[in-house]
């Protein structure tokens, strides 16, 4: 759950922007010379910042990845030491907590609620230095719930008490199913102590492999020397390209088009669940994302009820596969490629595998 | 030097490749599946080194990676531990030294001859056990000999006697300027021990960021899950672009045409050098590759010749940057984009230079 809609890739105008980049690339960006991402787009992902999410920034603070897993890893790898602590979201995303581990750093769960993670509450209490806060504020991945303001600034005291970076993994601000954008963390503190990250694979695909670091104007060339060091660079066509979109108006009248698509097929599904399955589930309207999680009112053995789902043809992820301390048992829907006849099928198995349990 | 002439990249075909790609990518190919590269371009990778360097490997065994940065530095974080001893050829690429001295292994320097690293001689005298040999045997980077055959069945013997793997770089086979293709060492091993990389960076752009790492067939799925967690992937779209080319032939007859004008180009610097700077310089002709070592027959000053043609124009860099152990003085020039008229222009503020330096 929380791959976009293949078919809502806007796959013409995409594949002009490429063919251009590979007719016009400069020799300069064919070469590697700009490992750490071509100017048009460091300076049109600024803007983009800038404009929508109130950052305070300039280009060369900007840095073009293949991904935000890469992101992570670079983050991960350069600011931090083997056995360093980072605070991690639970339930939260997984990627994260691979890359963070895969350097050797110490995970420390905190718990999620309605206005997202409760870092204050619970950084405090433990022992020793916290390196890095990861976090999913706009959309907390996966429960869906944007992180409120007062929560953001007490988060941002907290990492100023510790000491600690916020790793603010904005990967979809650009998704509102409810309520409004609140600024970006970046945004609050100023810049200060907070590194910056999104990535084009919830608004375009995964497959372009392009992701981007907002970092303090001090470490944008060491870890660029360092990005290059770990080979962790963007195609330059696919780079040219997004620029172009950024620059002309074209992502955002895509933003535009697909928030729509996504929002209505949100409803679709939590209205079918609300119909089908009622108190069986305890459903959390996603603020933002292209995933619903619903919780079991009662308890149910999730294997079972996956295994059952997956007989009909539905991959659904188990909640409790997100969680660290605290498992939560339930379901985490991807909603992205639903229509009405998917939705219909797929709440008659859930209710079937529920009432089936119940039995 | 080493980079292509950006002229020569085929933009129109490389252009129509991509905007179809962009149009009828897969589903599955745009999202998180194929991490470790398309199933349609690892089999047309495996395929080629199948026909046209001897390996006897599946596609199973290919990881398709964005750079050759990249696969060296997943291979040093993942196959050795800190501390570890890696060889590497003196003088050699300071990317692959950049990407083990990050992973933390130590480097021991191996001197290279005509028909390349001398390792069988020089391995044996040190202490402790090496984990990886490193080399570019097609081509030495940047003195351009190609390794001799007895040469390359010693370096198999010395890696099996000291349990280690030899990274074979095998960044340009594909070019041949004198003499005749030598099969690969992982050929020659029959895969075993050795590790084969290959990139598109020289015969179409570095930009492209797209290479290859053909690793044993026990190791593809924990090296593919480690690519995966360090954020190593390659855009789907110069993916299927250069897939593509490979299946159509279009790729080989790219090369049979830039090897062309890459030959002429090292003629003519060659030439050029040999009638204006005569004996002043020891100039080694290339088997591959696309700069050319001239060493200085006498002492010099390189930083002062630098300096002259850096003022004339020209950036060449300056061979001891290459050397670790034993520093060797002289030039590398890159003739890529190497014309009769730039040639003039080059050999005249060479000649000055090293006449201003005698008199």
């Amino acid at each position: 759950p929380g791959e976009p809609d293949p078919a809502l890739f806007p796959a013409d105008a995409f594949a002009r922007r490429l063919r251009r980049a590979a007719r016009r690339i400069s020799p300069q960006a064919a070469g590697y010379a700009d490992y750490h991402g071509l100017p048009a787009l460091r300076t049109a992902i600024a803007d983009q910042l800038v404009r929508h999410r109130g950052l305070r920034i300039d280009a060369d603070q900007v840095l073009v990845l293949p991904g935000m897993q890469a992101a992570l890893a670079l983050v991960a790898q350069t600011l931090a030491a083997p056995g360093d602590r980072v605070l991690v979201e639970d339930p939260g995303y997984a990627g994260a907590r691979a890359a963070f581990a895969g350097s050797g750093l110490r995970l420390t769960p905190v718990p999620v609620d309605s206005e997202g993670a409760c870092i204050a509450h619970h950084c405090r209490t433990r022992a020793g230095p916290v390196r890095f806060i990861y976090l999913t504020p706009s959309t907390q991945f996966p429960t869906g719930a944007r992180m409120s303001l007062p929560r953001r600034q007490a988060v941002l005291a907290a990492a100023r008490a510790q000491g600690a970076v916020v790793l603010e993994d904005d990967y979809d601000s650009e998704f509102l199913w409810r309520g409004g954008a609140i600024p970006a963390l970046h945004a609050l503190a100023g810049g200060d102590g907070v590194i910056y990250l999104g990535t084009a694979a919830k608004s375009l695909a995964p497959g372009l492999r392009l992701a981007w670091a907002v970092v303090p104007p001090g470490l944008a060339e060491p870890l660029a020397q360092a990005q290059r060091n770990l080979g962790m660079g963007a195609n330059v066509h696919v780079q040219a390209a997004f620029a172009g979109l950024l620059a002309d108006g074209g992502w955002r009248a895509h933003l535009r088009r697909i928030s729509r698509a996504y929002a209505a097929r949100e409803a679709l599904l939590a209205e079918g669940l609300v119909a089908r399955c009622g108190s069986a589930l305890r459903l959390r309207r996603p603020d933002g994302g292209l995933q619903l999680v619903a919780e079991f009112s009662t308890p149910r053995d999730e294997g079972l009820i996956l295994a059952e789902l997956r007989q009909a043809g539905f991959a659904v992820s188990a909640l409790s596969g997100y969680c660290i301390a605290a498992p939560r048992c339930g379901l985490v829907i991807g909603f992205a490629e639903a229509d009405a006849a998917r939705v219909d099928r797929f709440c008659d198995a859930l209710a079937r595998a529920l009432g089936a349990m119940t039995a």
